[in-house]
């Protein structure tokens, strides 16, 4: 059993590739086609009904191009879009999302406080609190919305003063005091996983999604029988708009240069 | 002669309100329609024909709504649009950008070195190079773009150790050192007007764009007779994506409360 296809990977912008490199990393024999709403970013001030539309159409593109499974490498995304879209698509692929694997991981600890950080959409939506209450009522969770952490670490930003003020600012919010671990629920946290676990000193655990999510879609590879044994096809990595930020952006969160193409999906206007 | 015809601004948010709000303040009898195209902001990443695109869009839009002028309130847009836009539309209402205004009071004063920063996309078009130029090529032009001040503004983080961080580490940049005069050449800044005055201790002009603009439109009603002498109607507010979040940033830029109106001017998707 050998199946080439490749794996599709959805974000708003380009920040999804932290997770596309973790799966790289973990899964190198497979091959991923990502595709980047540029136009559309940022999701996380967007409304849930539109995030709704733009990720299924995402999605479609995506079984086009004989994806065998689906990853909404965004929490705006995923905490809009997910059910409906799994609703759709479920039955044909796979879809994953990047906050199911991360609250799984975290419950499977005894009761504590949980805090979370994310962008604005996705801390209103509930949907970390929601997900940890399902599993296990008696854990409490904190919540925060970082918006300035985004646009800091997009600029390269990090491990500077800055970084350093914004982080301070947020972490020593009232609302999210007295914690035991700290849920980075946005696809760009990881590139400051390590300024934050210095803030904390090492006495709050840091659950960092790109890791997690990796290692789920590698057991739904191998529970489905979809995993590959040997590259077979280069990585595609799309974009709904091209300008030469994206590519310099797309470096930083993919740790090398990737060539971006563009594909007017939603049409020339 | 009276026109009780509204004035039209457009923006790609909510920033643009600083402009609106210089106008009704020197021009309080004068009613605005404002549009705030946030479905597609920020515009300070996208390509300059997608700005056509959607700067031609709302301008139609204005025209409908009876308009007797259109401002274009954001730099991004003026850059890449004002040319264009002007093309079509210049002869039947005046179009008025917000470049302009400010180039004509800057280079009235003697051959000096003037310090521009904006967003990446304006910085980019060097529009403020051109124009400078253009009147007086003895000037010196020094560029830079300062992305990270507008989500620093929107969130509401002036006078803050996060603001003064950001503009440190800009205003320290190579790039812009030894400059006579400083053009904020963004509408969100007016509201750092004062931060980045400090740091400069006052031996640097500050070129704040929403009294020059407001003085350039008032010039304009007045030589092409379309003023309005008596409040008639009320103003109103237009955005293309309505979320609780532009409704309070909207309060931070116009300095008051006021009701967003949601129009989907670009079709429900």
């Amino acid at each position: 059993m050998n199946d080439s296809r490749p794996i599709g990977i959805l974000d708003s912008g380009v920040g999804g590739l932290t997770i596309a490199k973790a799966i790289k990393n973990k899964l190198p024999e497979e091959s991923i086609v990502f595709f980047g709403d540029t136009i559309h970013l940022p999701y996380g001030e967007k409304s849930s009904q539109i995030l709704k539309v733009y990720t299924h159409g995402i999605t479609s593109f995506l079984l086009e191009k004989d994806c065998k499974m689906v990853v909404i490498a965004c929490n705006s995304a995923s905490a809009a879009a997910f059910d409906t879209v799994n609703a759709s698509f479920g039955d044909i692929i796979p879809i994953v999302n990047v906050i199911d694997p991360v609250v799984d991981s975290v419950v499977k600890t005894s009761d504590q406080t949980i805090g979370v950080i994310a962008t604005k959409r996705t801390i209103e939506t509930g949907v970390y609190e929601q997900k940890i209450h399902q599993i296990n009522p008696k854990n409490t969770v904190k919540s925060l919305a970082t918006p300035l952490l985004v646009p800091v670490i997009e600029e390269g930003y990090f491990n500077t003063e800055i970084s350093k003020a914004v982080i301070k600012e947020y972490l020593t919010n009232p609302a999210i005091q007295d914690i035991d671990s700290l849920i980075l629920g946005c696809t760009h946290f990881p590139l400051v996983a390590d300024e934050i676990a210095n803030f904390y000193s090492g006495k709050v655990n840091i659950v960092n999604s790109a890791d997690l999510v990796a290692e789920y879609v590698k057991q739904v590879l191998i529970d489905r029988k979809l995993f590959n044994s040997k590259v077979t096809m280069k990585d595609i990595f799309y974009v709904s708009d091209l300008t030469p930020w994206f590519e310099k952006t797309a470096k930083l969160f993919f740790g090398e240069d990737i060539k971006l193409e563009l594909v007017e999906l939603w049409g020339k206007r």
